[in-house]
């Protein structure tokens, strides 16, 4: 735990990296973009790009679950979105969009949400989506919270589910209870009760990680879903992960529970930071196994938010901690060009993993477990 | 006093950090929100919340002090402000929002309350105002300038002032004076002759906040009251309080000075750099155990200034440090949704305090005291 | 290999500076801007001032190639453009230019240039571009990419090119090839073959540079013709070459390939980060022997861009890395004045090489080798 | 020479700092402001205030040298500027202030100085404008260029000059000459011939600091004239002088040079990067003994320039590098309110020397020469 910093007397902190504040630097042989592969394996599941969909509903629709899925990534589906709690969630999704159209305030979206999600979430409802990813023949995912993952598992197993995400922004193997009626997750007894494999987060930190690990987890997700101007989790509540130093520590325990288990290797899934192809090459770079992508896959045309985006957290019922943004760009494009181009528009948006591709072969290397090797710099 | 940098041949700076140059890290087990309290007492006084009110005429009015008293803070009221120099202050008020709808320059804003504030202070008047914070029964605290504190207690004290508030924008222990009728206020006699609890400040550095602990002040604030776009006072004197650093160092003191008494514990508030509901969280990280809160109270539907926030050095009659600025946004709330929500606002600035408590939840924390240890880090 | 950061728990990036980090300080005796020299000679070709240009098209076109090599620099026309596609190249600009006026999109421009470079390069057109060139008595330059290199080269020789540049953004003195039908150029075996000299790039860090030093180039170029809000590697690849550093690097390996040869002195060239003459003094300050210049160019108004400017990855099929820009910019200058004044502008857009003889001047050196002494400062 | 940061392999560059990278912070008793002198001395003549004018056209004419002297600094009227070419400057700068009006591009606006300054000084002129000085009373200061200052000078001292300052952009102790009909300036031999103080500048760094006060001078000027937005050494050049770094240099040559010779003291007077009040107070806190300031005196309504700002390199016939532009701000004051106050402006661009006075009052200094020692912090 070295670079620790003396903020002043008797107090020390711990000197972090963005994304942003590092850059990969070629210093190798380059290569062929035809001799690189990105196809990445979980379980028994294996995938031909790095990605996995952040839980947003504004990406993540049965449909575009299934979409992403044939393209060769893991689309995951909220159980606890607007999918899991109405019959017609494109139809709560157009009032969005047209509140927005007719210039409603940032706050009056933000409540649009909180009311969509007082709405229960529906058995059936849920069942019906998952039925639809199965009956496609993709791999079906689907994330649900800490705090509900108990409750709702059972049925989402029913229906078909291959891969579950337990996901909230904060996550922790062991949570404290004081109160008799506040029953927590006891995640490593959960985990070894199923029988698919569990993907986990999110962690910040090598401690929470390699607890996290030893509960039994494939994965383990790094990050919040960060999305500079969207997320505001830093200014509700002074928590930040700058996602160089996050991803490079989750990499550690990783390497580290490897040890200690003689082999049992868990993925690393960097979930936020990421805005750019090029963000996707430094998270990888750091170390991660795959990325999750959320706001990078709002601007395809089948995206259900129609250009809109915001993370889960924005519809918490007292302390929303996303906005609900339009996702500025004239970028228009299907989610298949979006992922592998080509692209006219240079800013790294389109063409994300066919970039991907041509940023390892320019430095030589020939997949993403040898790329988390490539020489990186930071500004001074 | 270790991070010194050299800046030139022979001549060293202090590395200094200011609230948002670091971050709160996750990085133990969570905890329920219902399992935190944020509860701090000072003196016999006990409050729900770290909450006390800078004394800017834009946020404190008796009626706002009572509201802030009755929502679990302490509200303090400025005895040399407007509401001790006008029979009608919100008449004053009045002026300054209509020369700003009129569209008046910046510097009209600032002569207008020069103008004001050059009336004299009456007794009379400000013994009404106490009276009506008192007659509610919250806790009664007042602000005196370290110039006027001497002539102004006794008025004070029989009018039922049961907190004072003895604030500069910087303060000495000891005042040097080399002409005879300058006669500086001795802080130590001064509180040795009181019978209720001096909060006394603002310090900058760790040897002032140990001095002013050492005069008998049951709290000591660190800061100036800094608001990004407001307070000038880098501008105009070239002096600037890094608050992570300041905070750190005064709780430094606090600790030196426990040990050196055998058990006397002062409080230390931050006063300065809070914008949001994180940066609060960040305060009391660095090792606050109140907030002064100024500007985010200013959005208040019950704040004087009705959405205009200034700090009392705008009033200065030759070098005002302070400009008096509209609090640009669209939030409209009442004072107990502004602390406690719940909120459609993602930004932080409102649930203020239902924030904090999900801040130290999330990190794993139950009282003020113990989040005072959360981890750290600092971009680099 | 120092000043290694740990950005987390083993993994360490090396701290990199871009030359807006740095300034050169003056602190040495003055001298007279008539006893300086700018001139550079590779080979046996000599300059008057040390510029070469970067193969855009929106800067070079056989005309410009032969104005810039007429007033002391050298000329490079991008075999693989449109020059060398189309037999009126100036109707394709007016398209683009057009295209913008009518409020093009910016990935509409990207679209046209795409276009106008899916049609294949024709000898006869490079051939008559080339004797253009060459009819005026300049030295005559031309640019491939490592790809097209040993195809074009035997046309390119025969129509008279002197000094050949091989460049692609990213280069490497050995290729990793896996497949048989992907023959890479072998660089050391192509250069050794010709007879005349080769420069090389891009590079980007000490060992590519010198592993191209010993391919036997005559020049090396550093980094990839970045420009700040043209070009988008970054964005697109996560790839940056921090300028200062890289120059700094390459000349280390100047340095060291010059000892281990007894004398082989292999001229450094800085193609990125240079928009001012301050610019080109500090490229020179970093240790590059001559600079590369495309953007600054583009306002001359015998640019064929027509102030518009992109760099050659604008046009890639599936992955552009720079936009198409207006040069931002009220200055209209011919090329004689842009180079040598003098100016009206003092933005240090106009007077490039004037204003780099009078920065080695006042720091007191009397010639561009000299000068890659000059003392720097960096800001914190 | 500590504090080397390797910017790449085998070459270092030294850490700098900005007057804006550092803050004063109190951290010692308070004082009042009447017991705090603000009075300068340098050989036998004394100064109520540290300031001395950039002597740029926009802020120093006749009348304002006078106007400056009655108020207690030293106006310094550019010998080489409008007032030593024109019969009737004002006419000149009245059609700068028109052009701007008109919608003149900024390269019209220097394209106009560089025309006025291609009129030849006149000794009549000078002479007039001198003694227009002199019969006021106050001390008499003219600024030469190292260029002219041994052509000009005789006539100077004839018309009355008290104190000489020899001032380019970047100067040295010894000029090297190659060809026979360059003869600088021996600025050792020229001060000994002189009977009147001489203040020398711009210089950068220790050494030559050093070097010019073995020459003889009574002040050393460090900087150039820096003013954000208005100079472009940077841009042009690639030269620039973090000022907190350069002063705090200077002053080291000083103690060097004092001890040196047993006891001869020689000013150091900083010239650039003083925006503001604030930043008077920096400097001092720095080590100078005194400023000069240019912008922020053109704020003032008796100023020449009415409210333009450049400084004498805009007028540079080849590479100006400076802009003219207007003063943004709604400040409008007469120059004794600009010094001494009352302001209504919060922003440290009114009260000048009032506020310096009280910031050495809250940090308890009671001279300028004790306040060189007052506490400084950086931003990490």
């Amino acid at each position: 735990m070295r670079d620790l910093v003396d903020i002043g007397m008797g107090r020390t902190a711990r000197r972090a990296f963005g994304l942003d504040d590092i850059e990969i630097v070629p210093s190798r042989r380059t290569r062929s973009s035809k001799d690189v592969s990105t196809a990445w394996q979980i379980d028994a599941y294996r995938f031909d790009i790095p990605l996995i969909t952040h839980p947003s509903d504004a990406v993540v629709s049965p449909r575009t679950a299934v979409a992403v899925g044939e393209l060769g990534g893991l689309g995951v589906l909220n159980a606890e979105g607007l999918w899991a709690r109405h019959s017609d969630p494109e139809e709560v999704l157009f009032r969005l969009v047209t509140a927005l159209e007719d210039g409603a305030e940032p706050t009056e979206l933000v409540r649009l949400l909180q009311e969509a999600h007082a709405e229960p979430v529906r058995v059936d409802l849920l069942t019906e989506a998952i039925k639809q990813i199965r009956d496609s023949g993709v791999t079906v995912a689907v994330r649900v919270s800490p705090q509900h993952a108990a409750e709702l598992t059972p049925d989402l197993l029913a229906a078909g589910v291959e891969v579950l995400v337990v996901q909230g922004t904060i996550i922790s193997a062991e949570h404290v209870a004081r109160e008799a009626d506040d029953e927590p997750l006891n995640l490593k007894q959960f985990i070894a009760n199923l029988d698919i494999p569990v993907i986990a987060g999110g962690v910040h930190d090598y401690r929470t990680a390699m607890h996290l690990m030893r509960t039994g987890a494939a994965g383990v997700i790094v990050g919040y879903g960060y999305c500079a101007g969207v997320t505001t989790t830093d200014a509700a509540l002074g928590i930040g992960v700058p996602m160089a130093t996050a991803i490079v520590d989750a990499a550690a325990a990783r390497r580290d529970y490897l040890d200690e288990t003689g082999g049992r290797y868990v993925h690393v899934i960097a979930d936020g930071g990421v805005h750019t192809s090029g963000d996707i090459a430094k998270s990888i770079a750091c170390g991660a196994d795959a990325v999750m992508l959320g706001a990078p896959l709002a601007v395809a045309g089948e995206a259900p938010g129609q250009g809109l985006y915001w993370t889960a957290s924005a519809a918490h019922p007292s302390l929303p901690r996303s906005r609900v943004l339009p996702v500025t760009d004239d970028v228009e494009v299907d989610l298949r060009t979006l992922l592998f181009g080509p692209a006219t528009d240079p800013d790294g948006l389109v063409n994300l993993f066919g970039a991907l591709r041509r940023a390892m072969a320019k430095t030589g290397y020939s997949d993403v477990k040898e790329f988390q090797k490539v020489g990186l710099t930071v500004r001074a």
